[in-house]
């Protein structure tokens, strides 16, 4: 397959945009790296911090952002053995870290200090040919769909990543809140699949209706819920419980009712990054009670491995819809109306 | 040896006291029970907050206090064959438990619903004989000074818990905020014999001497530093920051502070119950650097076998003075007049 | 309800046997037990190897055998808070064990040194009511039916705690060897539950269609295979074999054969207990590939528990006849005359 | 510094050998490899079992032997970002793996199928520069002497590892079979430093002194003990057995008495290569006592900066003798006549 000079891509050119659609070169991949031509990229929140810079870690400006990117390898360097060119490849958020240092030693990548995120530090997927290094793409199957295991690629690994990191066993039971949301449908999923039951929390009749469709034993609406603790604990084994909760949608509240529903020695997982944010929890209760308050970022290199894996048994479904690259800026705009939790993982730009 | 039927107790009659030095019955063992005729025991911040009854769960009254007794086994139940008369035991906060709950069955004892607490929700070892569950209570060697040991059966087990629940390994570093106080100073001597490296927190040249003595690699005083967590990380290898951190006086700003200098993936472990505390900590933080805050009680009663046998092998050494149970109220005086962590745990109580 | 004072019961009064049905007094429960009226006892192949004396271990004589036993509580003791008149409950093997031991201290109390032993150093459930430690009697959902929980609280409890043994997680593949007899179909089931893969290993056409009923991913028949290492491997994620084995009829040649299939840094679980056979393993291989050989027993209280649950969530079945108690010495005559594995726990002796 | 194109080295041109001491080129770092001037190299049994091919794994030929060399980098590749010209370098056995399959993905490195090998499947330190992987060189402070750091590179990495894979906790006691020789004595430093108690097991009175020296509890002579077994238990904390043995020096009698002195729960590391060589253990007391038996190869990446952590904190010492490089095949023939582990890891190769 000849690659082209140039490509289409949509460009941030400064902090908070606007996204120009524009021609730019075609990257060249480095001896370790690999260039994929992206077919589906997913889009997701962390698109939207990433162009206007809410976070409090520095952006690559112009940005080409993305990084949830599935597509097939078209070149690759001379030191990659892992991917041959035609393989299918996954571009995430950790597009590449430096693999030597203490962190990336103990399989901690995403902790590596000298990391580079697709979208963020380095140009991501939202264009046609994207680079990544060869050791950090994830491996896709042939047989998978890309379009479908696009949004697999960053919120599956981090709902998976979030429930290995809950330490909860097959049999045991998570509260997941915003189970009915993006982030949350696929955590119940993957939930299911590892044989640990759930007890979805979230707001309303449609998203109960879905909840209980994906497998949730129980369904709390804190919208109806006059007493939202006692009401998890109740649906708990023993009423002792969850022995675990993934926090998918971090505000004070919820967080300090979580301290409150979780088990004794339990886990309550926090995953999502609200800039500005803060946890709160009473000394004397996380004490007594040996709580385990842990913070989930993304999944390391294996974790992505196993994510897709699990898809690729046909164990998770994620809906989306799918638009032509071009129109991104629409995505982008119906993103903004709608709470991080409920949009996000299920749009895909075509290119 | 003869049980007499009536033995000198310091009896808190009322929430708020005050003590009341006086003779009540020596109680009966039941079937699976030991009656211990305690030499020692240590006195302890815990003490004061009984009997004045500030933390959120309900204290017994009248209360004999006291739950740091070490002494001689005079009586035992029908079932009890774990103890002979004359041997050493230990009489420990867990009274008792059920052994027969979720938590029990998993060794989390001090976790069990239906746990009995010495000088607390039963009489402790404020009096001549003190009664406890058998299987709760400590062995303790023949040949280890009753005196000497009655502050770990308390201060001792706990900071070991701590240091186990933090998962640092040997080689790795703790630091100790407090290490100059009472539990400090043990936590830093059990740090030492299980191979962990110590960075000692506290405030002035007393203390850093002490610390330096029983073997602390850094000591940083936050009297003197310009920033701490400046400070606490360049004395960390590379710079990265304490694999876990020790809190044991936990208020908002040392936790702060810990969680910014606490290595990317390592815990700080919250130990201490002041009441109405709350912990505080930014969610993006918290969440890339998939930083663990755990609260560690007390250990369970394998930990307590441990940490004593630690101290029976000479490892750690905790100063004393002793004086006669009479003078109690005089202790508890000159208790309310210093920081907990700084006194607790180093007088005992001789009956 | 009015406990006789006689009972009937299959006694074998010296090694060797024969089982004599006949009248014996009904035992009284100590302050920490609970006599429970036996509703139905699986039968197992360990009550003949204990009548028999087949293993290094005094068994008690005269004897009334029987480990698997599912009944209602008909009297305790006064110590006993766990269970209340009229709740199922289950004697299993480990009828009671010290509680207090360095053992019992860390939830492993299959490895008390004082463990009493039901139908082997304690008279078990071939009776119409039976004594056990109600600290380590099963609890049983008043909702589940007898006759079908009586194998689980051996064969269950035991292929569950070798799953847990082998490290295994969710998505990761177990090779089951013997999957289609008893303890393996019931090993296949628990491993679906938790999210685990399956390649069964067995011989013959109807345990290939038993096995993929149950849900394994493969099967490999060893009475046809050419290669079984070969095959096995083949039939993993990658090709790099499985990442556990469970062994649940241990002989030579099957568990040299575990050696070298099983993934590098994997294990193979020993489970079963034939007198005197022996493991043997290449030590190059076991070396440079790190591979886990583990021995896995009885699972402990709180594997019991867990167990029942899955049963009770209706994930497990485990098909067994029913004949009357009189009736044991054609069921040990039939069971004589298979493997172990083939026959094991699916018989119940009603009263 | 300049360097040269053509060096010293000593080359085994077929299996068997004999070394020859000649000039050949000087190799040249790939992009993500470093060139090491080599200042001293530990000379290692596994060098005579490479040169005599007797190991069930090809061995490169002509060949440069050797696998514990110590020196300074003096050119690099363009991708390394990890060392800098002048710093101070070891390569280890693992001269580099792929970083990207299942087992790398995990820092399981020493499982990777596509692992290179110093001295076996690439040229090793027997010469005068040596090519490796920058990500699996290991980085030596540059306080830390080269000649005595060589032999940790390799043993010192061995048997902490296999200390790590023992389980074996702070407190704790480990038998170490063969604590008298070259990789027990430093297992038995490394033991002690991480808070571990050790019985000693050799024979004779010279290596009992060097064993109480280094700080052994306990020493157990094999030439004399009447039982060896019950000797070692009675050692250890309640006469229940070790927590953890480490076998240096695997042969059939030892191991079977390992797995009798082995605590209940316990694990019996093997670490250590004989060709041939077989593990043969009871099924029936495997079983019930839970025992694991676990092979270790060499350390991980993270384990060797570990390793070497420990000996530049002064807390491990091994001598050593250096004689020139075109001296090794008197070092050979000296090893020749020792077992493995009495000699193995002291010699020094300078160039």
């Amino acid at each position: 397959m000849a690659i082209p000079e140039m490509q289409w891509a949509q460009v941030a050119e400064k902090i908070g945009g606007p996204l120009v659609y524009k021609q730019i070169p075609v990257p060249k991949p480095g001896p370790d790296e690999i260039l994929v031509n992206i077919h589906f990229t997913g889009v997701c929140h962390t698109d939207l911090h990433a162009m206007n810079g809410h976070w409090p870690l520095p952006v690559k400006m112009p940005l080409v952002g993305g990084h949830e990117g599935a597509g097939v390898v078209v070149a690759k360097g001379d030191l990659v053995t892992e991917f041959d060119i035609g393989d299918y490849a996954g571009i995430k958020w950790l597009n590449g870290s430096c693999l030597a240092c203490e962190f990336c030693k103990q399989a901690d990548e995403p902790l590596c200090p000298h990391a580079t995120l697709s979208g963020y530090t380095v140009d991501g997927t939202f264009q046609q040919y994207t680079v990544g290094k060869a050791a950090h793409a994830s491996k896709i199957p042939n047989n998978v769909p890309l379009d479908a295991i696009a949004p697999v690629l960053c919120a599956g690994i981090t709902v998976y990543k979030g429930l290995r990191e809950s330490g909860a066993r097959p049999g045991q039971t998570v509260a997941i809140v915003g189970a009915g949301g993006g982030l949350g449908s696929l955590a119940l999923q993957y939930a299911k699949a590892m044989g640990i039951r759930v007890i979805a929390i979230d707001g309303g009749d449609e998203k109960k209706a879905l909840c209980q469709d994906l497998g949730a034993e129980a369904y709390v609406d804190f919208t109806k819920s006059q007493d939202l603790v006692a009401d998890v604990k109740a649906a708990t084994p023993g009423g002792l419980g969850a022995h675990a909760v993934l926090l998918l949608a971090v505000s004070e509240k919820p967080f300090q009712q979580a301290t409150e529903y979780v088990r004794s020695r339990g886990s309550v997982v926090v995953i999502g990054l609200p800039a500005g944010a803060f946890l709160k929890a009473p000394v004397f209760d996380t004490t007594v009670r040996m709580i385990n308050i842990k913070g989930s970022y993304v999944g390391n290199r294996q974790d992505g491995e196993e994510a897709i894996d699990f898809f690729a048994r046909g164990l998770i479904k994620a809906p989306f819809k799918t638009v032509p690259l071009k129109e991104l800026p629409r995505v982008f705009e119906l993103m903004g109306l709608f709470p991080p939790n409920d949009f996000v993982e299920y749009a895909n730009a075509r290119n």
